[in-house]
């Protein structure tokens, strides 16, 4: 019996999510080396593995340990290399395939000094909109400097990457796709003009370009990494329907106030995070649902929602249905606003059919 | 070395908080039973003993189990009961006081069901504002029922629990003061009303109205923990000094964009949360801090802020001083927005003085 906040996931949708992304990278020529920070799970990346996928992407060096360690022995680290870090990352790059992300100048005179037991792999980041990190595709002078600057025979030059996020503003499939084309065409100029410097591809994709853009030419790599899941703020930009989202927060009731038309559930910040996001001009963090023997669920009651988080409480402002099925004692579904992160927090996975699937602690 | 974000303690600066809330208690008469959900930590437990504390608050059964271990044996669970744990809870009891808090009538049902080894004590909360869960006090046959029904040789009423946590909207001493002489007016009356159900404590104690009110008359125990290390909302509203916060993340700097005065940081919502503030019309996740040696900090530079969080990265908007200042591969603090969700994240403390403390996992 479920008797704390405990994440399902159903590994029936997981998989059609992965096996659709996977389908689209085929199609379109591409190789998909998914991002494993969504999941971190040692088992779902075999399901993925099962698909025919044997590349992958991690934003930190634990998570690049953990995998190498289950196996995965070509993995981008598609964060800003962290030179604090060096020694872990060269320990690896011993051991497997291992490309860094570079995306400021400023760290390259420190590469040139530090110890590379084996060649280690590097991307150049750009920033195609997202004004997160990368360079500019103007900073000629500065892309320039890092590949003239790095020896071929330590740092192999693997290409030019980039990440969308700004998709996530995104509220429609046009949108995205606008976004999508701009993007392409500045990664597309940028591999033109550096030419020079040897073979480079471009490695794109967030979750809602790589969901819903058309027109992948020239495009190498995708790189996508929440689709596995999918979470209510891709639903929202429309990059899945309610029926993809492959987890879900089974939490305890603990109390209710009818007068308010509240339900408390065992399921806050610490289990779902504090991530938001505006749903019929009203700040959400989940939607819940009805679970089926603890362990499906049904699809969102739009007029329910969780309307706050503290640490262990989540406050539902519920339906009259909703308040008249439920009871203290029961269990109720919360679907996530941010999978990646709930995730992260919950540190485990109750399948659906029965069993766990473990992920990095 | 510190190679990735690591929460700093300066147990000076806590064991100084610990003193201030003991001596304010001890002062206004009430007992001090602090809230251990900010640090769920064994060894800052221990500083709180060697200030002359015995009972503690929690807001879950796993941390009573892990206090518990810790030695701490009267424990109350400042959370509604959540009956699905009813085992753990009841194996608890049976080895030292347990309080659980009933905060809706609806589990009273339940509860007389189930089996009791020893005898468990339990609060009724009352909602003095918050409308997070608690029974209003104008609800007397609501909380009678539970009074009437709970029998005495397996239930012990203890008294009546509050958690002002409306306070947190407040941003002055005088605001605070109202929310506090407010819910005690509420609690007092409530502990009249019910006076022939046998003696009754009041509990009350969020940090804002802990550390500003005065005026506790007829107010038996303080429940407060975030007070150990404060952060930037308690510092908003007026409950401490800058310096008084004894947390800090330390993030490695892994990029620079100097074209908009952005530093990038290796310390996201994983480690800070997304949990976030107004300041000056801005949103903000945290505010950067130069580190002496890796392990003190400086006061805040206000023309720097988190202004962004994703999973791993911090992007910093940087005072001139700061972009001129810091290098990729340096080190920077982070004043947390809230310190309970960023140590729930890092599950460590680094001690500034050098060692660890330890959290439950």
């Amino acid at each position: 019996m479920i008797s704390s906040p405990t994440l399902l996931l159903d590994e029936a949708k997981c998989r059609a999510n992965i096996e659709r992304m996977a389908a689209k990278a085929r199609e379109n020529k591409m190789s998909l080396r998914p991002h494993f920070k969504t999941h971190q799970s040692s088992d779902v990346a075999q399901w993925i593995r099962e698909a025919g996928i044997t590349k992958c992407t991690v934003s930190s060096i634990r998570m690049a340990a953990y995998f190498q360690e289950a196996g995965w022995d070509d993995i981008t680290i598609a964060f800003p290399v962290n030179i604090r870090e060096w020694d872990l990352v060269s320990h690896l790059a011993g051991r497997g395939d291992i490309n860094i992300t570079i995306t400021s100048p400023h760290v390259v005179e420190t590469l040139l000094t530090l110890d590379v037991p084996k060649s280690v792999g590097y991307f150049i980041k750009i920033d195609v909109g997202t004004h997160r990190t990368g360079f500019r595709h103007v900073e000629v002078k500065e892309i320039e400097y890092v590949l003239s600057n790095l020896p071929a025979d330590r740092f192999k030059f693997r290409g030019f990457l980039c990440h969308a996020g700004h998709s996530y503003a995104c509220r429609s499939e046009a949108e995205v796709q606008k976004v999508h084309e701009e993007a392409c065409q500045i990664m597309l100029n940028v591999q033109s003009k550096f030419k020079g410097f040897g073979e480079a591809i471009i490695s794109m994709g967030d979750t809602p370009t790589a969901s819903l853009a058309k027109g992948w030419e020239g495009i190498d790599e995708l790189r996508a990494g929440n689709f596995v899941f999918y979470d209510l703020t891709q639903w929202q930009i429309g990059s899945c329907n309610l029926n993809d989202i492959a987890v879900c927060m089974a939490a305890p009731v603990v109390a209710k106030h009818p007068h308010r038309n509240n339900i408390i559930v065992y399921g806050g910040g610490v289990h779902l995070s504090k991530d938001r996001m505006i749903l019929n001009d009203s700040t959400i963090f989940g939607l819940p649902v009805f679970l089926d023997g603890d362990m499906s669920w049904t699809q969102p009651d739009f007029d329910s929602q969780v309307v706050s988080v503290s640490q262990e409480h989540g406050v539902i402002n519920a339906s009259k249905k909703m308040m008249d099925q439920i009871q203290v004692g029961d269990l109720l579904g919360i679907l996530p606003v941010h999978s990646c992160l709930a995730a992260d927090l919950m540190k485990q996975y109750q399948l659906c059919a029965g069993g766990q699937a473990l992920m990095l602690k």
